[in-house]
């Protein structure tokens, strides 16, 4: 196992900084290692915003309630971002459409793209990184903080620094659970592995040496998708405010 | 510079494959590095489908159009996919509501940070990789073709194999029309930085070995943007069918 596949597989999230920034250098280190992702057809399209005024980040820690969002060595935010686009495409003569699903799967994979290498060349670096869905908590409120124009959209957010504790590593599905050949098994031919791995996450929950409690997976997460249904409801809205989803 | 970033800033798509299939154990270390990315809540929300069957894999090249998604080590299909946390909410007797933009958002993500993390395996073992938006040209056929149930959708795939080329490195956006800190700037403070850009993609273009055309970025992307109404238009119709987007 080489060193890149070793850090692939031993990634955990840090939650926990050193009061350190990250060095301009480094920083400009993991974003050339961002931009050097996959792009859907060269369009690239996304931006990330560094956010290292005070002010602008304690404005997103109370939107995604987390104290690492202020408490970090950097705070990124990824936006899917046609706007420079359309901005080249209007001084051209061009009508550029961004409008469709098709167009905000293209940003979105585009920013998560460029996120992940940001986090790989984080955690090569040895860094911390932890994401951020929490920005979608408000994105009213993230783009008024960003100043992000039409045909932007905050995807996701990362807090990275030097870290103060090292995580702990979080046991993922079984593979014969995520991974299948040549087609989508029924259900039951999984059904068995997930309940083994149900007792696996029960007895990492029960033995850990903070925040131990009775759960397993599959109670945790259906738990938290029953409720998906009244949790960030005006993504759509905001999507359309910034000329996503027309159609 | 450590070798994961060496690795991550000098990715080229490869498009021409040796005739051999990627060995198991190879298959399950991308895998497993795949799996390991970050995933929103711990809800796991995606799969990944490796396809082996020849008929199959030239059924989805008719649908990319691409020579190289039937002649490579490995193809692999990134979905976003609820069927399992449906199917086991069913059996515990929770209502799994991933019928908002949210829930389409999360799901994509996790596909795309764990397609992300294999693409990075896959070249620290010296293997070629392309992503291929252009499985989402007909979404339909290839969920005929992998039989992906109710809470899935196929939202990108990846070749993967021993290289029999280098491919070529295709130089990003300048860092400063992608990266801002604190706000998003005027077009105007990035402008010239894009010209700039455009002149540099209009000399590779013109220079290199093979395909020499008389092109820039922005002429580029803009023609295939200011398409993209029709393109791939019928997505949030199988998105509908598949359980997503209700709201």
């Amino acid at each position: 196992m080489n060193e890149t596949i070793k850090l692939l597989q031993n990634h955990r999230s840090i939650r926990d900084f050193e009061d350190r920034p990250l060095e301009k250098d480094v920083v400009e280190t993991l974003v050339k290692s961002a931009q050097q992702a996959s792009t859907s057809s060269y369009v690239q399209a996304y931006s990330i915003i560094g956010v290292t005024d005070e002010d602008k980040k304690q404005a997103i820690m109370e939107v995604s309630t987390q104290p690492y969002v202020k408490d970090n060595g950097h705070l990124f935010i990824f936006v899917a971002d046609y706007n420079r686009h359309l901005q080249l495409a209007k001084r051209k003569g061009y009508d550029v459409n961004f409008e469709t699903t098709e167009s905000l799967l293209v940003g979105v994979v585009d920013a998560a793209l460029a996120a992940q290498n940001l986090a790989v060349a984080a955690e090569s670096l040895d860094l911390g990184i932890c994401y951020l869905g929490s920005i979608r908590n408000n994105t009213k409120k993230i783009i008024e903080i960003l100043d992000l124009p039409e045909g932007t959209f905050p995807v996701i957010g990362m807090a990275v620094g030097y870290k103060n504790s090292n995580g702990s590593f979080k046991e993922r599905l079984p593979l014969d659970t995520v991974y299948f050949e040549n087609s989508y098994p029924e259900f039951e031919a999984v059904e068995e592995s997930l309940n083994e791995y149900d007792e696996t996450i029960n007895q990492y929950y029960k033995n850990r040496d903070k925040n131990k409690r009775e759960d397993n997976w599959s109670e945790q997460v259906i738990r938290k998708l029953s409720k998906m249904g009244e949790v960030r409801a005006d993504i759509k809205d905001v999507l359309n405010e910034q000329g996503y989803l027309k159609d």
